[in-house]
């Protein structure tokens, strides 16, 4: 294991998540809020400490996947317990448990909170809290590669560990190019859904939260009740919104380079937007009769299929309270998650099609037992091993999230609260039902609860191996 | 598909079954029940057509796995649909749907029932309820041939598409041989459990009809409170032979060989009991406190995990009651189920171990990414197909799984009640939590979602892909 360049990047990863917390403390500023020294102290102490460890670059270079890993995992870890601090310091979480749990939320972009009042939070807090989603939609390493790029083979491992899909594929054929056209257009999107928002009557704070928190598929919200008191045209701009930032970013990718063809043959796209589809029409007439208006419900099933399919977790209304049936179709969408290579958690809907395809090659197997036919994805053949690690990683998923149950069932909650908790922060989504429904919090579990959901959250966010990596002991073995 | 060899073949099941229906009639000539005729008429049709289809052994006997799924899944159904009959006629169960649902719960030896009171059934229709698990316990197909052996490849075929468990190991070179070896030692042990119910103070025919629902793992009771109102040294007799008969049947065959060392290296029996022990402990320290005495606690915890493990689905208690974590472990037991081998139901201890070696092998492969080692189970190196097709398997499972919640969950019922009635179902273990609680049982859902659950019982005790076949287009296709 080469911890000298380990180090070297957990520095410049603490470097840049101090110089974007400078940000909340201008909002302090700007809202003359007492919290401000809280930002601009850890900033400064973070730059300061950060840029020590990572002035000197490392003779040996050498990075292997191992090593991208064990950064990976270490730098997300290491990022909450970083934004935690001025949660902390400032007394608005006065427990550190509860802040780190608070930002490994905002920076996995989960969205579940401890907090049972944010409208009791200051501005520069709440900022900080959106703000986390964006900096972790697409990753602070694809981020950092596309700032300050590194040797070929520490880019390329960095960027295969952190980012989500069973097959990572380039855009262009340097790393760096990639990183930096993914966070392009990024930033054009969340920067066209602020001005809309600002422009359908939120104001500018509202505006840049809500586009921060939507744009990484977040969901944490700045009002109690989410976003149900804002209008319907605003609802249904989130709406489309979390549902483009759930796309595969190859399709916007595509759109530039004026493919068009192209993307209408993905099929982990057309599968994800044909489940929306279905889920709101089957909704929408299972609780239209309880709306005023068949609109209302409409907006309303939109709304939760969009916030949970592609693990944001705002809301418009208590699904609590709806019928066995949509609350089923929510969990559904709660495990399958959105596409790959999207800033959306959950297993993706890549991973299902190819489990599906696997099933149906299986199937096909005791029928013609002499075929050799290969698993096909958008008209291309597999390649044996993804096939075998998408369904491994299914057994994985089962595996940490019946474990965490298990852990989280000693505290006092029921069993559709554990099932659901577990399962709304180890895919990234934020709420689940009854007692971390859309109107409850996380508040009320016990610390080791608390501490399996930052585990499962970070798992969940990384893909399950960065995290669980680095608790294998032959890991950290000298070879 | 050499349909000619399928018909032969399902009429020498009609004709066996049949011939076991008279066993019924018997009983209800003792009791001097007016159900008698039904059982002796439904007998006679049965062996009559059973015979006319079977008399001629087709010319042409080429037959393949498809043709075996095929005749398993077929017989399966078949066999529901003719065990109903009696209890139909006879007015029991006087709607058909309900009928075929409470006998496919018995061959499958799941033990749901759609009955709110068992005891006001006659003795010969709660004897023929709880002698299906003997039948379905073991497999029909495994009777059928250790009594008639077929061409080799015939038998070859069906005993791999009804054994349980993902490597089907002959016993001795013979595969009728093999039947006929775990055929005496299935009746060799049932015999002895009978006997020694018998001596612990059941009545015979208590001692008949519990016994062979315990051999079976299938939990019929013939009680409303299952074998809650025994006496201890019973439930510990139960106890105890619903755990042996969820183990592998070869440790039998390694014992009467004389193989003792053999025995103790199989790690799936290991898994299976160090996990029995385990849950046992934790379950008898989270409810002790709400018993009199120690003892009793213990009791109920070693029965309930044992009537779970193994997927038997007696009860001497309302663990719907207990809190969250020993209900959590108990739907963790529900899924992993017994040993493949037994006739015990679940995904089977062997599964879950291959994936958790396949998951191993996958996080060493990130870290020695040269690293080719097999996955091994006993000491021996597993075929690459195996584990694909377990890895496979499981995800065929959680796709059947929420397609079955999804159309569940359009009846009446609450979450909790959904989910695990599809899993008790699925796993064939009878009782799930909330309103299919141990004191609940499966009389209140819609006839869909019944047609759901037999379809469900038959798929998962047949190991899916027998009953999933029958549903696919290509098999069905002349080649």
């Amino acid at each position: 294991m080469n911890i000298a360049v380990i180090i070297y990047t957990l520095g410049r990863v603490i470097a840049l998540e101090a110089a974007f917390m400078a940000l909340p403390g201008i909002v302090a500023l700007i809202y003359r809020e007492n919290v401000w020294w809280a930002y601009f102290l850890v900033a400064l102490l973070g730059m300061l400490l950060g840029l020590l460890v990572s002035i000197k670059k490392p003779k040996n270079m050498q990075f292997f996947a191992k090593e991208g890993f064990a950064t990976v995992g270490l730098s997300w870890f290491l990022m909450s317990l970083v934004g935690a601090l001025p949660l902390f310091i400032s007394r608005e979480i006065p427990n550190y448990i509860d802040a780190v749990f608070e930002m490994s939320s905002g920076f996995t972009t989960t969205g579940a909170t401890i907090l049972t009042s944010v409208e009791d939070m200051s501005h520069a807090a709440n900022f900080w809290r959106c703000f986390s989603h964006w900096i972790g939609g697409m990753g602070i390493i694809v981020f950092l590669l596309a700032v300050l790029p590194m040797a070929g083979s520490v880019n390329m491992h960095l960027l295969r560990a952190e980012s989500p899909g069973p097959v990572v594929g380039k855009l262009v054929p340097k790393m760096k190019d990639s990183s930096q056209i993914l966070y392009l257009i990024y930033f054009a999107l969340t920067l066209i859904q602020f001005v809309s928002l600002w422009i359908m009557g939120m104001n500018p704070y509202e505006a840049i939260c809500t586009a921060v928190a939507t744009a990484g598929t977040g969901g944490f919200g700045i009002y109690n009740d989410s976003i149900a008191s804002f209008s319907t045209p605003i609802k249904w701009n989130v709406t489309i919104f979390m549902i483009l930032f759930g796309i595969n970013f190859n399709v916007y990718f595509l759109l530039l380079a004026r493919k068009f063809k192209a993307i209408f043959k993905i099929e982990e796209v057309r599968a994800y937007l044909g489940m929306i589809l279905l889920s709101v029409i089957i909704i929408t007439l299972s609780i239209f009769r309880t709306y005023a208006k068949f609109g209302d419900a409409l907006t309303d099933a939109a709304f939760q299929v969009g916030s949970i399919i592609t693990t944001t977790g705002f809301a418009t209304c208590d699904f609590n309270e709806w019928p066995s049936l949509p609350k089923t179709i929510l969990i559904i969408l709660m495990l399958t998650g959105a596409c790959a290579g999207s800033t959306g958690g959950g297993l993706k809907f890549s991973r299902i099609l190819i489990g599906m395809k696997a099933v149906k090659q299986e199937v096909n197997s005791f029928i013609h037992p002499r075929s050799i036919k290969a698993v096909e994805m958008d008209d291309r053949a597999l390649d044996k091993n993804v096939v075998k690690s998408v369904c491994v990683y299914f057994v994985l998923f089962a595996l940490i999230y019946f474990g965490s149950v298990f852990i989280v069932s000693i505290d006092k909650y029921d069993m559709v609260t554990n099932f659901t908790s577990v399962l709304a922060t180890m895919n990234n989504i934020g709420p689940g039902l009854n007692a971390v429904g859309p109107s409850g919090n996380f508040a009320g579990f016990n610390y080791l609860s608390k501490i399996v959901f930052i585990f499962d959250m970070l798992a969940g966010r990384l893909e399950l191996y960065p995290i669980l990596l680095l608790f294998a002991p032959p890991m950290w073995k000298k070879h």
